[in-house]
């Protein structure tokens, strides 16, 4: 399934047996090739306990393979019927109030319930033994959107049990705890791994590396979860893809951790609500209104293809209004198809619609679809229409290009400045976003790397801003790298037990950066220091102390920006001027080459192709680029949430 | 009672007996004729349980009588007494938070605990047959603000028990509840009727359909708990009227379902805390600082005026600066005089100040009287008594004259657009009262209808703005109606059970709109798109599909107003301007008379009268009208919070 | 210890016994006399129940008191270990919404629990039998920042039981109660004692009297158990001191009451996260956002030295940037000398910085130290030097200056407007600190005075603003007063039952102002009345009746400021011109002398000298004064941060 493909969420279960036909005809007729069906299904799969009823899905999955649809099936365990919760009362998650979360809408498990557990395990099993040689069957998606509505945390007493028994296999002794979370600093130290809480509720802040290990912890439920699912699915069919589903901006559980235990990562890809939820300022959301944030879907294509191992999807793409924002504005036309050619040109293999039909009933009845309620198409589905047709046309295939550009994106950094910002609003996703959103101003391609990489060979820069602490993988990847490197802020200012390195921060062998930052100077929103040639710092500001040349430094006389070599260490956060230039100071050391793209308009290559989308709600001029041979679908003319295609005359 | 008078409430257990003698003779004096008493004194009229002790209340009776006043008699139960707590714990209300609400305030009962509704019934059955044949008895108030504080829902056990048995009667089956509530949706389906909660501490949102019918069911017990007392009182003293008194812009129970047992609706008007609370724009919230909004108070007495069958009085009117507001500026001098007379003018039977004394204690110890704590007369003394003066000088009376224009406001559709807005700050009563004050502005007299109304003939003009649902009564009262007949935006766009109709909304019959609304763009707050002529919309822009003539479009050439003969249909949320635009329109069309009044200035018609009221903080000049006769109370120029009547020419 | 000395707070439980020598050596060096420790150690004297371990503390006092530092000993009762948890369960306490906070952090304890407060007894007098003789020894520090983290109030079983017993000591009876609270008002009258709840988790408000006396009560149990430590601390040492350390603006208790039982008062100083988290405007913030506010600290070092009767230290003083607002930025350099020279003069006989050196590890690891993490001199190292010797070179000694000006700073009056502030953001500390900054722009020291102030004599000018209700012995001082005295607005405007007094306010005996208040008037923010003359009232303005002299009015013609005699009434809230302008005329009337000051530059006389510091930002010149005999310390020109001290020409 390497081949671009279009696909579709249906949920037979919400319409008429007699419907199903028609739809799957239209469905094929428009160009789809892959349905994900089942995953919020339970109630209907096993109405009452132990009574399975598969039946009708297979019915559904006839229906679709009979034309030519291939069936991703969802696990269903991520809405456990009313049944299990008096089977497990105590499979109910708790919220960090304290409060049992209820039954009545979804995601209510605890990650950490060892019984739910085996019964996802169970009704998986079920579902691999009777589904597993379908013909339709093209693979499995565990659970959906784990983590969703801040479901990662439970506070619940297996969540306590289960960090307690954690802690124990972490550490071995409690003094060993003591010592890595610090605890005589307020008389908390604990005598046995049975004294330890869970980080909620407390009089102030628990130690940093008391709620670091509880996120550690979590995540590995979500992981653990997973991989029950993922055995099962793998021992019954070894060739097929197990998938699951992430969400944008979502950093609650380690993606990579996660992400061993699945053959494609996929996401799913809400742009306008996305950005309507985000921290973006108020233009930057109104410029944005129908198109959502023009770097924030590319950014998580490049993240999941990493997740991915290379393997990636969309699941769920946004074909109109939703439901879940505090707005849900229209998009603008051309949108659903902009979206879906973004997708491919980073490299998905499937971009599936949300949803086929819009519900009528239920919470999401607002949400669009790609028919209307009435089953009259909605404006998506001629978008839709027009992508299949023109993936065919052109012929569009090909891996996604080798970047020359990478940063590396951690989750655990991202908990960290949580958990402990210094200054509101500073965290470690920002300060890539930020970065990615520089770099591809200038059309270039950008991977996401795990803080896990031991090689950075083959890049020409690479940048780790903001990064809690160094794994020694990436120690060693820093040492050996050849290419131009930034870091900093904050980066390697903690080691992995959340504290402040004997050396300080941040923390490399003697020879790569001989300096060490001393101070923090942390700023409210608001407060701009002022650069020397542009850009302001803010929030953030280091003194650094050490013998690296000054390379920028602001009207106060603070070193900004310093070098040792190749080595380029960043002291501050900056605003979007200040963060440009040192990618632009970065790009023009390395030599590396750019393109010069009209503002709002945004490129990739995949294979032969460059493929430019239009954010901007106007019309843009595009020049064609040294390495282009022309245009193979649009022009040098784009409009507003247009897509130009071009083939690249160099061989890939 | 249906000439004018005036009423104060009066708390004879707050002060010595030896001054009951004085105040009652004082009150009579001033003109007052009615005197709420009793409805915090549960604690005094049975201290300990089952010793009551009503003779203190006789005396305060016998008292007031003596001075020709007749008397109130509020039934205690918004307070019940300590000890009832500890015969009836979990007569306590639960909030959505799971927090059982404690002793110590007042309104600390479940409306679902039947146990307390007996002691309610007790306590109402002791004060029916000991002061029913009290000569200055003159009706009763049922309970206090019921709903007050937030109390309609309450997330206890015993509402729990409560909702599942309404559950059961309203749908039968189980599967007739899953079916409407799609239950379906995310695995939500029930197997029995025990297995439902209420809609609180989920993990997200629950299905519509389920918090719709909570909202129900908590609202009919608000109903029933009512009707309890009602039917006590009314067996007792046939004769004798029964009221409630209602708040401002509180919808959480149907005021129109807990009209059908009681005799006179009231309620409480407190103009400047309430435009203080509400979301109004804080320009407008200075520019009527010290008057309230010029349209609130009179949209409740037009309201309430529906509510109890065209009986209606405020039962507490606020005398001068409250307590409860985060700020309680002093009324600009009249405005206790202008608010009475505006009640007056909608048809008020009685406007009864609260309170006689400013309490010295207690929570409300900041709250104006007409007297000051140390029994001086406050600013509000003067004020009433010139009230009562004109309206004997005047030969005030007449009923509120029979509007040409109408509005339906309903309850559910405000829970709806709670449960479900798609834009934040999308309401229906906004979209009622924007529309209210549109018509207001050209000294047009408004009647406020239910959904049930069956038959709108009569009038002139009917708008009927983001109904959620259709009642089969008022589906066919659209249907012949002759008038014009404004509806949308949103109107009709779902079924009673939460749902989008089958074939779209706005779900008219074929014939009357042939059209339908296919898509929403809803946006956030700060961002209009102007309509071609004047005004903008906000918030709400539908997509209209269908046969009917666009009256109006915005600059991006979306209808925004369009018509089928008689009927209009808006398709967004307007500003001000817009709102007032498309009344015009109506107006215009409709060849509907109207005043010309300064800015600030309302005026409505009760029998030959015409009472202009200046909310504006300057002098404002009024001209005749052709149908006045002249002046008979102020005259042409009305001062700041000023009152002008003109006697029409016109036979009534 | 009466000679100005630098201190430090040193945790050598934190660090290795092999660097306890060197940095003793150290401290010793800089000028430090005295240190700090223990007040967070109860896991390491203790580490399990009854093994107690304090070899290693007297090690540690020993190395210090080898360097010539005297060591003030914390008991550790704010950090009791996980152990104890377990013993009390109950001892955690429970917040406002019945949740039990847990243990994890810090100050996880019950004021009510006597349980707790037996261990606090036990832990307290083994370290006083311990320790009590060792030569080091210097004093005592009880417990930790008492109410820090907004620990005085629990909700707890204890607390409310101890709440009864506390009503039933100070009513005797029921009806005595009920009366008190005005329990008639909404039926909330008691039978028993034992019926009595805690305030929280209500339906609306409670009862006012209610509230205030559950902050009367948990204020005495913090008293309560303070006095427990005092008492053995001082039967083992009568002649060392017992100190607490307070904070800034923190009022939850009445600092008065428990100032009973300690000997020095100090608190800890950290100025920019306190005005970080002010309710300062954001320019005020930003214009001081590496200094702190120019007034703040000041104020607390003259309520201090009152709390302490005349003796008082800063126990932390912040050494560079904290850890704990939301950003914490780098103090301007000198800083942390300049609030050193500022405590010292007030009067201080110690400032301590808080903290040797900056821990790696655990909650406060992003506070700055004397030293960083890598022991390295932070920049407050030297600053903190700097004072040392300065404090020789220029033999500073003295005490400080009697005050001509007074103002009553009152805790009950605080948890008064708290309770019932009539417009949000009315409250009683605010008018303090107000008149504070107003006089002291003329250079002029201020005395803050209890409420319970018997004797105002020896002042010139005297201002009791905002205060609840009259202690007897105030009401007598200000009787019996000759100087010019400020009141209002709302002083006396309440009993001490919390009831409006039955002349109304400000209930002064006939003869002193033989006026009343009859009617608020309270704003919104943002909604101002100008004042003739200049500046305008806000958020509150009184109507008074009766005979004073009108000194000014509004533009509106109420009077603002009223006198009879030599005692002026002010009748609103005033903006800062306002306030000024009326502290201007005070000094007028009572001709006192005055300086002139630039901007930003404050002073305060102690002994000889006459201490200048500059909070702006910018260089200022001083002009030297009439009873200035030259600098002696810095000069005319004082930089951003800078000190100048003049030796005053008359005798002291």
């Amino acid at each position: 399934m390497t081949n671009p493909a279009l696909g579709v969420c249906y949920y037979p279960e919400h319409w008429p047996e007699a419907m199903w036909e028609a739809d799957a005809a239209r469905m094929a007729e428009l160009g789809i090739r892959v349905v994900r069906i089942g995953e919020f299904a339970w109630s209907r799969l096993e109405p009452t306990p132990s009574d399975v009823r598969l039946d009708w899905m297979i019915r559904a999955m006839d229906v679709l393979g009979r034309h030519d649809l291939q069936v991703i099936v969802g696990t269903p365990t991520a809405t456990p019927p009313r049944w299990m919760v008096d089977k497990h009362p105590d499979m109910l998650a708790v919220d960090a109030q304290g409060h049992r979360k209820g039954f009545g809408s979804r995601r209510h498990y605890d990650f950490s319930h060892l019984g739910y557990r085996a019964e996802a395990a169970r009704i998986t099993q079920i579902l691999a033994d009777a589904l597993g040689d379908h013909p339709a069957l093209g693979g499995w998606q565990t659970d959906n959107e784990y983590g969703c509505h801040g479901t990662t945390y439970s506070y619940s007493p297996a969540a306590r049990d289960g960090f307690r028994l954690w802690l124990r296999n972490r550490y071995g002794t409690i003094g060993a705890l003591n010592a890595a979370w610090g605890t005589v600093f307020w008389s908390m130290e604990y005598n046995s791994f049975e004294q330890i809480d869970l980080p909620n509720l407390l009089v102030c802040d628990a130690a940093p590396a008391h709620e670091l290990d509880f996120r550690r912890y979590s995540s590995e439920q979500v992981s653990a979860f997973n991989k029950v699912q993922y055995d099962i699915l793998k021992a019954r069919r070894p060739d097929l893809p197990v998938i699951h589903n992430f969400m944008s901006r979502y950093s609650e559980f380690d993606h990579y951790r996660l992400g061993e235990s699945i053959d494609i990562a996929s996401w799913d890809s809400y742009p306008i609500g996305h950005l309507a939820k985000s921290d973006e300022t108020p233009e930057h959301k109104a410029q944005y209104l129908r198109q959502g944030d023009p770097d924030n879907a590319a950014f998580h294509h490049d993240l999941y293809r990493t997740v991915g191992h290379g393997r990636w999807w969309i699941m769920e793409q946004q074909p109109g209004p939703v439901n879940w924002a505090d707005a849900n504005p229209d998009p603008l036309p051309g949108m659903a198809r902009l979206w879906a050619w973004e997708a491919f040109a980073h490299g998905a293999e499937v971009v599936s619609y949300f949803r086929w039909r819009q519900a009528p009933f239920g919470q999401e009845q607002m949400h669009a679809g790609l028919l209307r309620p009435d089953s009259e198409p909605a404006p998506g589905y001629a978008e839709a229409g027009q992508v299949a047709q023109e993936l065919t046309q052109i012929g569009f295939a090909g891996a996604p290009a080798r970047a020359r550009i990478a940063l590396v994106y951690d989750y655990e950094s991202e908990w960290a400045w949580e958990i402990q910002p210094q200054a509101a609003g500073f965290g470690h996703g920002n300060h890539v976003r930020a970065l990615y959103a520089a770099f591809r101003k200038h059309g270039l391609d950008v991977d996401v790397l795990p803080p896990t990489t031991a090689d950075l060979s083959g890049y020409q820069i690479v940048a780790i801003p903001a990064l809690m602490a160094w794994t020694d993988e990436l120690r060693e990847a820093v040492a050996n790298f050849d290419g131009h490197l930034l870091i900093g802020p904050r980066t390697g200012s903690k080691t992995a037990h959340f504290a402040i390195p004997p050396q300080l921060g941040p923390d490399l062998g003697a020879g790569l950066l001989d300096a060490r930052i001393t101070r923090i100077d942390s700023l409210p929103e608001g407060i701009e220091v002022a650069v020397k040639g542009g850009g302001a710092t803010r929030l953030w500001r280091e003194r650094i102390e050490g013998g690296p040349e000054v390379v920028m430094e602001d009207v106060e006389g603070v070193p900004v920006l310093v070098s040792q070599g190749k080595l380029f260490y960043l002291t501050a956060s900056g605003d979007k001027a200040l963060v440009q230039r040192v990618v632009d100071y970065l790009i023009a050391e390395a030599d590396t080459p750019t393109l010069t793209l009209p503002a709002g308009v945004r490129c990739r290559v995949r294979g032969d192709f460059r493929i430019y989308v239009n954010y901007a709600s106007s019309e843009q001029r595009l020049t064609l680029a040294p390495d282009e041979a022309g245009y193979v679908l649009g022009g040098a003319s784009i409009a507003a949430a247009g897509v130009t295609v071009a083939r690249l005359s160099r061989a890939d």
